[in-house]
């Protein structure tokens, strides 16, 4: 709309979302301001109180609203196994599984020099003084199946040789429900390399 | 993610949004807790002032952050005709085609019995003001060609027989770049009856 300034700062700072264009910003600013007494100011105040009430937690980095975060406070878990994260929304889908009881390491990306992303700039360095000083006996890779999730996993395995500790990474293959037409040879060949006894 | 609730929060108020899933309020909240100082605040930030500075023109009840909107507060605008508009978006639809000079009038809304939207729910009773005060001589309904539509510019357009002006409606027909294959047979039988000479 022309020459409305407040209308169209909403917009453009809508537009910055990921996958956001400007025809679903220009959408969601019109409701915005349709909305409810109270539904816009409390998405505006969820935004920054989120922004203010969530930092990393101190042990394993992932989001947290105190100095430790709900896994690592809690005290039913399996405290001598770490699973390696690239982002906190990673830790809840190993956390839908119901199927993994131990810690986690959240690394908040992963190394990629094309991005200017070195290993100082991500998490790595928590991750060595948690291993030093914690009794763990296996560290699981879960990085992201990409060239940079590999190579990260690969520069942090080569880190934890001299603790002598279990180094694993989540196995390859064809995912449950994929359809083996469609499959991508490199992950079909990596799922005959990884096949196991019926 | 599991007990951070200041997150869930967050995507909560992400997910009201119209077309915004629990999936995408997700990567947004994710992406809103990762961005760049400032982002995520200047975003909190644009809609407040939006809803607190943006309110209705006293004349048309387009959106406006003084007392006039752009258009009206213009002096190259025809002010004899008169857009009927359903929302402050149309007006914005009918600007970008550098084709209509004159003024517009927002009903925000349209009447809707099934919804509880009756006459006195939506601007038309500043609409009679302003054809009684102003010098109008003619009144385009540019209402959406919906049941609703049709209905609130047949209603609005008795309304008016008193004043004795010109009231005139979109023309309906098949859409520029359109297939006549696909067009359905009531746009097809309206864009028969409204055919003129080559």
């Amino acid at each position: 709309m022309a020459q409305i300034a407040l209308l169209d700062n909403l917009i453009e700072q809508l537009e910055r979302l990921p996958s956001i264009g400007h025809k679903t910003a220009s959408r969601l600013a019109f409701h915005l301001l349709r909305a409810p007494d109270g539904q816009a100011e409390a998405l505006a105040d969820a935004i920054v109180n989120a922004r203010s009430g969530i930092h990393e937690c101190d042990v394993c980095c992932n989001l947290a609203e105190g100095t430790l975060c709900p896994i690592c406070s809690a005290n039913n878990r399996d405290r001598h196994t770490i699973c390696v994260v690239e982002q906190p929304q990673d830790v809840s889908a190993f956390e839908r599984t119901r199927e993994y009881h131990g810690l986690y390491h959240v690394l908040h990306g992963v190394i990629s020099p094309m991005d200017g992303v070195g290993p100082d700039q991500i998490r790595i360095r928590p991750l060595l003084t948690r291993i030093a000083n914690e009794d763990i006996t296996e560290v699981i890779m879960a990085t992201n199946p990409t060239v940079e999730g590999e190579a990260t996993a690969m520069y942090i395995s080569k880190l934890l040789a001299p603790f002598h500790i279990r180094v694993t990474r989540l196995a390859y293959g064809i995912p449950v429900g994929g359809d083996l037409e469609y499959a991508d040879e490199i992950t079909l060949r990596r799922s005959l390399e990884g096949r196991g006894e019926l």
